[in-house]
């Protein structure tokens, strides 16, 4: 199936995804007197005494930003915010369809992270939450931490956590199907970009004590000369024996691989010099760090990739529409570490161990049980409330 | 009926008014491989050559902000973004359900004009239009005029000119009834607010030569010491023989009175000193200027206020819907003089020579060939197009 020529047409067809929807009948005198004036100034006025109340009286409680300056849209990098449009009405109507939550696209007409930082605070009032989508890095890391720290509502780069969140419950079930513990494995994740970044953090949260994460110019290490911002943080949190050199040196016993670079840059032959029984997570898009065929010839147990026509696809939307479904529905303040792994152990918890193999080891985007068990666990680990 | 009480009913029960829907299945991967990744970069990359085709293939053609600052709600004045939300919800719903048009709220944490402009102008990339609501005068003539000016979609301030346009069809209606000249009748206007100068504005545009407008400092006149700024603007506009006092002298003779200023400030005795067959639009909220039965009683020929349980409710929902549903469809970059005159022309034309009374000036809400009408008009009227 050609989804280029399909997503024209059904574009072309809708002009667009989304539309704003009345939750209340507007049909007499009476509705609109209910609805509109005079009856409204009843609820502005209990807001204006209270304003937790908007979360009882407006769409407030569920309604997401979900807010990009278009400069780094799927794959196709800085393409602006026109044309990161049919990205976010995308995200928005799998927030609705995945976690019943109300999303709204914020599109900027700005790259300064000074000036995204500024306006997402001005228009923070009406909204619950806040999803920073398809910012470049590094001034997501700025842009998302400055929100967290200023806004009273959960601030989430999905780029960054949905996909360390999706990732780390891949990594949880692989590690079963190998028979490996996470303290004991040796991680190596190339691309310290945005996502590659957050999944490094939180498979060091979740348990994984040897990591080594490669870029362009090679390992990672604390006074290597690229080595300088986030990736100096990085280099601090990994690398503790502080090896030199490239992938194909720092892929040769490991245990476990982590993509999310660009295509074919993972040989045969590196991965012929891993542990036994590697496992493969292959997310550049569309085209893999190695082929599905390429991964399991040259002997990878459980392969992952960032598609939906192999298996294991390690897909967002796994996550962000129960994080956030739970994050409103107990009212939290920030999105926590703590509510982030127990998304992905949430996540991981719908294979049951009769069903994990190496073709099977995240539930599919479409299994009902995933944004309401994700989001039940969320809820639970919230510390911050605004109730 | 308390509508009061009804509406904290409705907005708890609710939980606010709007919800955001997809209007594209959802159900499989073909589904989520067309609406998303990687079908969707195809629309992407076709805005990122060309940025028109935004009005194609995303939701921006049909989306209009309504955007407030808090500042001048309903007459409840500075309530704040927060407590602004029902009404914006308020607002978005009757845009969809008489317009077909998607509305989303705009709330901003910030009451300072520059903000506000830069603001907008941010988020402007998604939107095909810009609704400005309760944003205290004087600051509401700069804002909007500067974003007319800075974005190239319709910015439309609805307390200015939906009042405006609704009152000058409910005029041009009244007249036909007392059977008088709009180039011969005297009015008087109270209020020179956000409403009230752009009433007298349109006023003027549709042909009116005789105006006075009283503040309560008293009559609008060059070189008095009350007559700055917008005031000042709008006396040079008016009162050409330039009399002096206040309401009660401006009133002696005149044959329309709209008042858009505070309850009871209209008396019988005034009303007596009026031409014959006097017209008075009492649109103060909820008490207007003179009651009904006291206009009635003090010889007014026609009444109108903007209250839904009189007859001739004088309410913006007959122009905002219409006006901008046609702005929209003829792809209008402002919204310029003729396509308000256009309205307010087509809002008076629903309402036939032989249903015409002194109790039947303006069309229902209700009447579902209003925001058509307008609509078609307005396009018509369409000078600067994106199409």
């Amino acid at each position: 199936m050609d989804y280029g020529k399909e997503a024209m047409k059904m574009h072309e067809k809708y002009r667009g995804k989304i539309e704003v929807c009345s939750k209340v009948p507007l049909k007499t005198r009476e509705d609109l007197s209910t609805a509109y004036t005079p009856g409204v100034a009843s609820p502005c006025m209990e807001i204006h005494k209270d304003e937790k109340k908007a979360y009882s009286y407006t769409a407030k409680g569920n309604l997401v930003a979900v807010v990009t300056d278009g400069t780094a849209v799927l794959g196709l990098g800085d393409i602006g915010p026109k044309a990161a449009m049919p990205v976010m009405e995308g995200k928005a109507i799998l927030f609705k369809e995945f976690g019943g939550v109300d999303a709204f696209p914020i599109c900027l007409d700005t790259k300064d992270t000074e000036e995204i930082i500024e306006t997402v605070k001005r228009i923070a009032p009406c909204f619950g939450g806040i999803n920073l989508e398809d910012i470049c890095s590094p001034k997501c890391f700025e842009i998302e931490q400055r929100l967290e720290q200023e806004l009273d509502i959960p601030v989430f780069h999905d780029d960054q956590h949905g996909t360390a969140i999706v990732t780390t419950a891949a990594l949880m079930n692989a590690l079963k199907v190998v028979g490996k513990k996470i303290e004991d494995v040796k991680v190596v994740l190339n691309g310290p970009g945005s996502a590659g970044t957050a999944i490094a953090k939180m498979m060091l949260h979740a348990g994984v004590k040897h990591m080594t994460i490669c870029d362009l110019e090679g390992i990672l290490a604390e006074g290597c000369p690229f080595a300088v911002g986030h990736k100096l943080e990085l280099a601090r949190l990994t690398n503790p024996e502080g090896i030199t050199g490239t992938l194909k040196d720092a892929i040769v016993g490991a245990d476990v691989f982590v993509g999310v670079s660009a295509g074919n840059i993972l040989t045969k032959e590196m991965v012929r010099t891993m542990a036994p029984d590697p496992v493969v997570f292959a997310m550049a898009n569309p085209t893999p760090e190695i082929t599905y065929e390429d991964a399991v010839e040259a002997g990878v147990k459980v392969m992952g990739t960032g598609r939906s026509d192999y298996p294991n696809q390690i897909n967002n939307v796994l996550a962000f529409p129960g994080l956030f479904r739970g994050a409103l529905d107990a009212g939290a303040r920030d999105i926590n570490y703590d509510m982030k792994l127990a998304a992905a152990r949430a996540i991981a918890s719908l294979v049951t161990d009769e069903e994990l193999k190496p073709e099977y080891i995240i539930p599919s985007p479409f299994d009902p049980r995933v944004a309401a068990k994700v989001a039940e666990e969320v809820a639970k680990c919230t510390h911050m409330s605004v109730f």
